[in-house]
């Protein structure tokens, strides 16, 4: 069996592990993450059950809108035979000063997986991840858990790992199956103007500390003042260094997009304005918060020309990159006035957007397996084995 | 095997379709899914099992609010073995400018069936669930998904399939247990007072689309300026003629009670008011909305007698017709001052609405088995074969 | 097997029955969730499955905020293999006036079990129970559901079950592992001070009527004017008498703690104030509820002293009491400025009270297998036949 195969030849660490950062885990690891996702596709196709779990709980927890990774992550859950519930602390007794860890432990009796989206604050997001997490572990050394629950960040303020995964998994597609033929391949990570104020860093920061890592040529380019987390420009350079691709910064869109075969333009607040935000927030400043989304607005007015239209494309190997984003999309004329990308380009576009948008489902599903699986090989081909229909 | 020999008799095109309208099926789709519904309803008084999916997701968008059929689409999902997430626009991005396209693509990943409800606006609710269908019709050709969800209209502005389904399957069950024995029977479709403006027209429109194909003697009954959607009064006179039943209209309760078999006594908003409705709303002329709706009160209260009292039963036949409600029902004296029914009338029927009411997850259910299986007999038969216990 | 063994030799009439209150249960009743109860952390432990439910459905009712007792739901149900639906009355037509008969009947058709919280108000929360228990024996009756849900009680004005017998399950492990050995243990269920009003009375008072049956010391006590419902003193009294147990009431934290073997300090309204709230409620006084607030909090802050801190545990056994609470704890200087407990003692207590809190869904999925099915011990027998793993 190919996938069990694969999996077999590889070296993974990911069994009772969180899945916080994709920068935490080893090649080996993000290539049966991959693996085990396209196996839940091809059955899923196949009308063939995926499911591993007699009975079990996933929680999911959002501190932000969402739509897409929500419904994701109810899909995976499904897929998998896990109930899930989603956790609202508007509804629950958190705000009687309960402590992250008391919280944490309460919610987990018996539950197998839970998916945390905290992604509004600079230097919160992780670290909230980390709490659980050890809020979990000491639950268990002191016999308070009967098992430890796996957490999968569904987005943080550093990274984005079930979207930057289906990125990949995207991309291996569109570029012949095979990562190996992404190297050399050139993605352009840019800033695109936004009418809107505060947007996460975590999906450009998550792209270019991944994508360097499978020998592409990651070129990052923003207005000055754009800055991401300093810490996630190392860890880029470092991927690349050690993949043999490139990883370089300019400022320039024009630069970025100059014979890309793929272009991820998005909007996304500057590192240092996040910062102070999550400042005000903290000190309850209301008038900080809405100074300094006047100055933020203000800002990405001046670099209203950052948008991905039919002149920007054609700078692009051979006028035909294409183009990624993770949806919703700011589209000039039909979302906002202007935007992030042109309503042409968008068009043109739109399907593989939602192409790349499907692999999230089956993404968080090979996380969760994978965490919980001691020895993922065994369990797909005791699927395969089984052979079920599933309906 | 009872109701998989009945199933082999029906020429069924309800596979792979969405049930938006009961005017789009055939008498034979119909049939099939009364026939499924008892079978389910017969499975769970057993305590047998109905799972046909091992895993899958089922999922509903309410643009009203809804208890019951909020209950009986969780229960049906429950029933058949789909996990449920209700997709609560509140919650999502859906705010930040994404389109019904957009959106409905990304939540089906993995979907197996999505029930809709949005009856608020005339012109509204059924063109929202087609442009929904229309988006998974493109993500399946376009390889977005993986497989196409069937949609369940759970009420819409046109119909209120779900509902008529299950008035048609009490009906059946009182009236001898065969379809046949309705031919001739008089049911009385009317309006009644209610104190709240504003009501769906979609039960009434589904009564007498739906009755009139069964030889049913159907008497609309409603005060000038209520009137329905023309195009199901036309259904409606189509099918009464094609079934040798009888459809008409007119502007007396007592006329319409006059020797009626059943009477559906129930407060709708004139269709006229409703289209202005619209049009207010879209046009964000919240004064022309509280305009609107002072004069529908008014005109409601014009029509205060529009009663179903003790006297008015009397006039039935033998003065002990069926009493039908989809509930909640405006009772006088109990839920509102004036209403739709006596209390000595309501109280005399409330367990008959309860059955009534008993029917429709059972409905569902076997709308989403005639949608996702190609062949129900076969289905209904392995689940016999199989013989699990529920619990 | 011993857990089947052990079911057998108890005279248990828990079957079809709901679970309100634990004083109206028999010895053995209580001794079967127990029994059942570890059965599924056990299994639970041996990555066992525990599913009891080919399909099937669970309602949760929250008539008030809660993180653990709906998780603890959630997971029990997901545990045995049920759907879990919450019902929010916010998204539902209740506030059209539909009764409580109606409302329960339309969202119980194809439901298990019904889990409900409302504890807010003196009078009202056991009471809205058994007419939710009423309406559906006459579902049943009036052959309007095909199947009679099972009622747990969450949280009600009179009892806290799931929380007691948890409490119960957790003492049983602490002291050996043998109900009979706390036979003649002293617990003081006491007051204890907290910043906060009109918590509810349910903890205490299902503290005193269910440990009181198994031989134990208790010693209510609390401040003048902080009376329980006076029927669960009398329970408690007669709980005392029959098992040769202990029920006494004082006015002195000191004197409870006394050479204790365990303590329960816990804030709670008075009784009367909890009546006048009541009635201010349905009154609909807003006025009156601020009034009611301000005394309850001055009332409150006559009585700061009464605080569980290390001074006060030097007075219980060997100064080495275990220290129990429901949570979340309002624990001095850390939750609040004066609280309940003193960070200290909290502090070196915090694992203990995790530890008691894990019992919880266990406890909720033993209450819904022996409402459930009629042999418990053939039910038993049956998983550990199957022996499948949980994943």
């Amino acid at each position: 069996m190919a996938t069990a195969d694969a999996l077999r030849g590889l070296d993974i660490g990911l069994f009772g592990e969180d899945f916080l950062l994709t920068s935490e885990k080893s090649d080996d690891d993000l290539r049966a993450v991959l693996e085990v996702a396209e196996f839940f596709k091809s059955r899923y196709r196949q009308n063939r059950s995926g499911r591993l779990f007699e009975t079990g709980l996933a929680i999911s927890q959002f501190r932000d809108q969402s739509t897409r990774t929500r419904f994701a992550f109810a899909s995976a859950s499904a897929l998998l035979g896990l109930s899930h519930v989603d956790f609202d602390e508007g509804k629950s007794q958190v705000a009687h000063g309960e402590t992250v860890r008391e919280t944490a432990t309460m919610i987990s009796f018996l539950c197998d997986v839970i998916g945390i989206r905290d992604d509004l604050f600079i230097g919160r997001g992780h670290t909230y991840m980390k709490e659980v997490g050890a809020a979990l572990d000491a639950g268990v050394r002191e016999s308070v858990l009967d098992a430890r629950p796996a957490i999968i960040n569904l987005q943080c303020d550093i990274d984005h790992p079930t979207q930057s995964m289906a990125d990949l998994l995207h991309l291996k597609h569109v570029f012949g199956g095979d990562l190996d033929q992404l190297r050399g391949k050139k993605i352009a990570m840019t800033w695109a103007y936004s009418p809107s104020y505060g947007k996460p860093l975590s999906v450009p920061q998550g792209i270019i500390t991944l994508m360097t890592r499978f020998g592409m040529d990651v070129h990052l380019a923003h207005p000055e003042g754009y800055e991401l987390l300093p810490d996630t420009l190392d860890v880029a350079r470092r991927h690349a260094e050690e993949s043999g691709g490139r990883f370089q910064i300019s400022h320039s869109m024009e630069e970025a997009f100059e014979d890309a075969d793929i272009v991820y333009p998005k909007s996304w607040a500057p590192f240092s304005v996040m910062e102070r935000r999550t400042a005000s927030f903290e000190q309850g400043d209301d008038d900080g918060l809405r100074v300094l989304e006047q100055e933020g607005l203000a800002n990405n007015a001046r670099h209203i020309g950052w948008e991905c239209d039919a002149e920007m494309m054609k700078l692009t190997k051979n006028g035909e990159a294409l183009y990624m984003h993770c949806l919703p999309a700011d589209i000039s004329g039909v979302s906002c006035e202007a935007g992030e990308v042109s309503a042409e380009v968008f068009e043109k576009y739109r399907i593989a957007t939602y192409q790349e948008a499907r692999y999230k489902p089956y993404i968080i599903a090979a996380m969760i397996t994978l965490a919980k699986f001691r020895d993922p090989a065994a369990v797909v081909e005791r699927l395969v084995e089984r052979d079920d229909y599933r309906s």
